[in-house]
């Protein structure tokens, strides 16, 4: 069916587009130079916090100061091709795209950054495109790229399928068919969208 | 079918929480004393830069300047009646609301801005309901209280209905037969709810 029919597709930033979990340690261990850290290959749960929670109880805020300090969101590199990946799933045919992203709660920076990373790394028509929400599931789409192993919200049967996109602390995950991944921005992200066009 | 069944509302935040007419009248004649001006009751299509741009195209730029500088979303006063009906809405029953707000093109103050005006004016709670989005037709729900005379977006039938909230520059528009408005918050938006309840 591929071409044959339209799809419309939500992709994640943080994890996905942009390196949340690589900024995060590389900055932690910068302002934190003396306590433990997680590997980046140890790490396991989407909240990193929870994780380093576990290690001691003081390192849980320790961890979130990095995230919640101006510049953190502004400053994260882009995932290996995503940002090509990006360009080109705006410009197919038939292929609706929008960035869907849920701020922190200590919003204050992360919010203004997240239209900023947008703007810088792909341009003011990208920041069109830009959702804003703690609730995934009532929008309307047919795929939602994400990070995030398990994604709740008021709609219990969303709309669109998840698509697991491969981050350190979701990769050991077992996946439950039909459940599926994409493992990375050179994996075949484009036979994923034609999976779900719809005929005309 | 009051009560029996579940309804999901989306409730926009310029002119129909947050007095952005009025507030853009006041700051502009502050800043532009000797310039002339609209009266809210001359307001006429949703974008006030289009009508002042009428009156001479200089005025465009001058008029936006007002809602681009840093303070002017934050300080948007409430609408009368809005911030009662948020609250006494997010406790019935049966009943999910969000807010459902597009960010303006220069995004820079308003998106933070808009964050800080729902928790400063309604809670801590309800900033986990914003929904910042340049599209509202993807975002799935029974009803959307907007004053936007036409609300477009990719999705052609949209799974809302709209409810015309009335602004000052839309009270003069026929609505064309089955189209609601909502006169202001002292209207009766409580049957608006209940009439879209599904049965249990």
């Amino acid at each position: 069916m591929s071409g044959s029919g339209s799809v419309r597709v939500l992709v994640d930033m943080d994890g996905v587009l942009a390196d949340f979990e690589g900024a995060l340690l590389r900055k932690y261990r910068e302002r934190y130079p003396g306590e433990p850290f997680i590997e980046l290959s140890e790490r396991r749960g989407f909240l990193a916090r929870d994780q380093y929670r576990q290690i001691s109880p003081e390192l849980g805020p320790k961890l979130s100061s990095v995230y919640e300090s101006p510049g953190f969101f502004l400053d994260l590199k882009p995932i290996p091709g995503a940002i090509e990946a990006m360009k080109e799933m705006s410009n197919l045919k038939n292929t609706e795209m929008f960035l869907c992203t849920s701020p922190i709660l200590q919003y204050e920076h992360c919010v203004q950054e997240k239209f900023l990373w947008v703007e810088k790394h792909l341009g003011a028509e990208f920041v069109q495109r830009l959702i804003l929400t703690r609730d995934k599931t009532i929008v309307h789409a047919d795929l939602l790229i994400d990070d995030k192993d398990s994604i709740k919200g008021v709609q219990a049967s969303p709309s669109w399928e998840h698509i697991l996109f491969t981050c350190c602390h979701n990769q050991h995950l077992q996946l439950q068919p039909p459940q599926r991944r994409l493992q990375s921005w050179a994996d075949d992200w484009r036979a994923i969208l034609d999976s779900k066009r719809r005929p005309n």
